[in-house]
């Protein structure tokens, strides 16, 4: 097993990212991470029957009680993170049990919020089982569920106790998942690291392998850019924003397609390609990005919902403030920066291959 | 206009609680704390139709949007915040828009996690109408709704911009309200402040004819203890802890009676006198402490629910960490202390006192 540790630097609530490869197998003491011996796992169907026994192994003097949610991002509202809190007051859970989220992003999102909201607060801990979840949303304390009318509108910053990333859990996740993860991870490159970038043109095919030490090398350097990002800015009022790069788009595709219908990171991954299209980056630029993406599988044009669902669906992005929708655009591969100074002619062109 | 302003000091996201009589009528510039000109007004019938056309003048250059929620703490729900968020979403509310309560407690508890939770938090104004709130729920950063199983088991911490405190609200608060206000006020005394606790004593009669003068002291003094209690433990880690004297046996009070039968204050009141019982103070301070509680009007003996409703109410208590229940006792009256250290006869003797 090799184990790596990074720190998510937030003064008394800096936290560690674990990284390993086996770290079920060889019984990695979370005990040690959690202020009583009482925990909520939270899982999903899928998760829980692959990893639930093999995590209870980390817990061997801890009292666990489980819920399994059902699977899908369409489950990811209110009434769950509800059905968790209730689960919470069954247990008598108290002020120092702690909420323990075994999933990909949707259950770390539900099970964090619901975490925040339980007696304003109790402890989670974060075991991300996706390349996406690993690589992003399991990192930096964003938790929250999807209202009708936005993904995410409902949420809180919590931060966890410890991120345990089992590289092992990725040999079950289905390859378009897998894909989707690689989005986040080029979006890493592609906002503040040009030798990451590189890095990624030249692996991406031993990553599709899922070879395990390019794997670790890219979950590592995603979550250090993360958490660099995190720790200058915790509740995004600056520098954070650059992590939504391609989120705007891929939130609206999202949305406009149906939740569930498109994959978060398929739509981040086509959101890139449009935000770096209204950039002033060279041809050239663009088109490594391009032939990185698909490269990694994935999509590079909008589904064909049409322009105007998609403007719609932008006006309500969380970003708007005043009116003013800002983006992440990039000043070359490697250099992200918020703005809301660009064409809009050059917006409404770009939303317009949505017409197909 | 007497206006006076105190910090409540947590770095950064400091704010001032502003009191003063006429503010209203003066038009005091709340747009200076606003971030843009956009905000929801959350109120209820009762106040709404009083207070909200004179709130409206204080924010002359504003989009001002209202939402009316039902009166009265069976009304504190998830499904009421829920409503809230709604009617945020449906104002295509951004992350500048503010949220202000306008109301009591159980509104600035609703509108404040509904401003917590959009967005993962939007700016957050209190403008509390009873005394209660005034001197209590409208300082400090608490939010939340109530569960089945349990009073504001479901929250956030989230600070607000600006505390405004119009005293003149309070020549139209019922008499039992303004009664149940006082309890708070007496705890401050009790818990901290001999001074302050000797000036009610002195002050009870005058206060009770809401005369403005000691009205605005009681409440700055409140504030003042309050807000510098928060200002070393914002989220109740240790001191801020002193402030729920009384809190935990009024909790189960409010439970087992049902909510909404009994006031949160008057509950409070006989809580202040079970937990004083239990502690080693003198019978000559116990009688101070119930003779200015039966002064303010206010009751110090529990209804007859039954002392084993009151126990399985005081099982579901947030305070309680690891199945141990941590009570605030009184080392004398002015000083008091928190413990899980104290004789489960005497606790179960002073519970027995709801047997009738």
């Amino acid at each position: 097993m090799s184990e790596q540790a990074l720190t998510v630097d937030l003064g008394n609530r800096s936290y560690p990212i674990v990284i390993g490869r086996g770290l079920f197998r060889n019984r990695f003491d979370l005990e040690t991470f959690l202020p009583s011996d009482k925990c909520l796992v939270v899982t999903n169907e899928t998760v829980g029957s692959l990893y639930l026994e093999s995590l209870r192994e980390c817990l061997p003097s801890s009292k666990v009680r489980s819920i399994t949610l059902p699977d899908g991002e369409k489950y990811k509202t209110l009434s769950t993170a509800r059905s968790v809190i209730d689960e919470l007051v069954e247990a008598k859970a108290d002020r120092k049990t702690s909420v323990i989220a075994l999933g990909g992003g949707v259950i770390g999102d539900i099970a964090g919020f619901a975490a925040a909201c339980y007696m304003r607060g109790v402890p989670f801990v974060q075991i991300p089982t996706t390349l996406l979840a690993q690589v992003d949303s399991s990192v930096g304390g964003k938790t929250g569920v999807n209202h009708p009318a936005g993904k995410n509108l409902i949420g809180a910053f919590h931060q966890p106790r410890i991120v345990l990333i089992e590289t092992e859990t990725l040999c079950t996740l289905p390859d378009r998942e897998f894909r989707a993860g690689l989005a986040e991870v080029i979006k890493y490159g592609a906002i503040v690291d040009i030798e990451f970038f590189v890095w990624l043109e030249e692996h991406i095919e031993t990553l599709l392998e899922r070879d395990p030490e390019a794997l670790t090398y890219a979950i590592r350097r995603s979550c250090e850019i993360k958490a660099g990002v995190v720790a200058q800015d915790e509740c995004e009022a600056g520098k954070r924003a650059l992590l939504n790069f391609g989120h705007t788009f891929g939130h609206a595709i999202e949305k406009s397609a149906g939740y569930g219908e498109w994959l978060h990171g398929e739509a981040v991954a086509v959101g890139m390609m449009m935000a770096a299209s209204m950039s002033e980056i060279s041809d050239d630029e663009l088109d490594r990005l391009s032939a990185l993406i698909c490269a990694a599988g994935l999509p590079v044009i909008p589904p064909c919902v049409g322009a105007d669902k998609l403007k719609a669906a932008m006006r309500t992005d969380k970003k708007i403030q005043s009116n003013k929708l800002r983006l992440v655009l990039l000043r070359a591969l490697g250099s992200a920066f918020v703005t809301s100074e660009y064409s809009q002619d050059r917006l409404l062109e770009v939303v317009s291959r949505a017409d197909g």
